[in-house]
């Protein structure tokens, strides 16, 4: 059985634990963080400590802490197989006096909201292959998709989860605001929100564009630049319906 | 019982008489559409007609059609009571010469997506009570949430609209894009779309917000930056990003 130490408390860290404590393929012996409050939600389930310098014996030691703490935490541990969670983090910030791999789960995580991993891809990468294995065994324990893909293809793809999670998300917000601004409950566009969302298991979104932008309809698209205060919020309309434009070229 | 003559044949007059069909507070008399192999859909259930000189006697006549051809086609109807279905069509462009409505459905329908109605927003316009009960007939026998709405109103809710829902879309485009790029699969990011959208349902877009431009991760969002090839992606990049920073300013 593949014995994992769990360094970090945050929302990756959590919702690994709970994904790996379901499984009989390994055993969380340990889980490391800052705050004794925050190791409260793992305690029950197996050992915790806040002291970085006094990991137990593990196979993999999985670093699931903020971007800008990996390169620091992975020197103080110095040994072992360590393998952190970062999309946009290189393989290369892991010091070399290491076993170094990645473990990259590309979904996004809130505290409170259960997730279903088995359909999260689970992107892999390991500098042998007996540590890919390792990290292999650990993926498939929680989900059916498993890529590997070395730091430079992560690094885009997570540039991709930038604009289809993040960006996506601030269009939401502004579309809230719109709302707002009007009197108008935001409410309003939730089932917009998620029928847009769902088309995409039956459409690409290549081919699910509608609206003024890819009909060119220059009147609407006028008045609603017009109709929009922020400084900021035409600006985004712009380069969207730009992008759109230029996208969908050969069929205007 | 109210009678009703659907005047357009594209994917709003379907998933409208679909719905309409399913009521027993309202029949539709007639369907009115240009082409004989577009009516087919709706000749089982109804007659139909492809002479907008030739409607029978109804008691609101609905233009589910394009945007820029309501004022035609209204023109041309000339009396009795007509409904546009455009969210950014003002009252306005309906003929003088006729009682004037809209019923907008907030939602986006594509040809062979059954969509649930009774969760979709249906906003209202009329210039008498009495009509705008007839209006609300209709949208009570297909919907819970019925909302009124000047054009003013709704052509604000139609820009957040295509914030929401066309724009959102491009980016998860461009997210495709960036995979293929790199040969990898666009598919992977598919549980990540869902989940995003998912969240709304728990958490408002303005609290579920994360990513680098969030966290201020100057690095990352350089990096980022620079990896992108298109000039166009660089731009929707930065004025997200610098939206998502103003917005959040209180916070960094």
């Amino acid at each position: 059985m593949t014995r994992v130490v769990l360094c970090g408390t945050g929302n990756v860290a959590r919702h690994l634990f709970d994904a790996f404590i379901d499984s009989d393929k390994l055993e969380v012996v340990q889980v490391a963080g800052r705050s004794v409050a925050q190791l409260h939600h793992f305690a029950s389930h197996t050992t915790t400590t806040t002291d970085f310098n006094r990991l137990e014996k593990a196979d993999v030691y999985i670093l699931a802490v903020t971007d800008s703490a990996i390169e620091k935490l992975s020197q103080q541990i110095g040994s072992g197989f360590l393998v952190h969670t970062s999309g946009a983090t290189s393989i290369e910030k892991l010091p070399v006096t290491a076993r170094r791999g990645v473990f990259y789960p590309l979904q996004t995580f809130s505290k409170d909201l259960k997730v279903d991993f088995s359909e999260i891809p689970i992107c892999l990468e390991a500098e042998s292959d007996e540590d890919y294995i390792v990290l292999e065994t650990l993926a498939k324990a929680i989900s059916n998709k498993i890529v590997s893909l070395n730091s430079g293809h992560r690094f885009i793809l997570h540039t991709a989860a930038v604009f289809v999670n993040n960006f996506s998300n601030h269009l939401w917000t502004i579309g809230h605001e719109l709302c707002e601004q009007e009197g108008l409950a935001p409410e309003l566009l939730q089932p917009l929100i998620l029928e847009t969302a769902n088309k995409t298991r039956f459409l690409s979104p290549y081919n699910a564009q509608t609206g003024p932008a890819r009909r060119n309809d220059a009147l609407t698209i006028h008045r609603q630049i017009e109709a929009l205060e922020k400084e900021s919020h035409k600006i985004i309309y712009k380069s969207l319906t730009k992008s759109i434009q230029e996208t969908h070229a050969k069929e205007l």
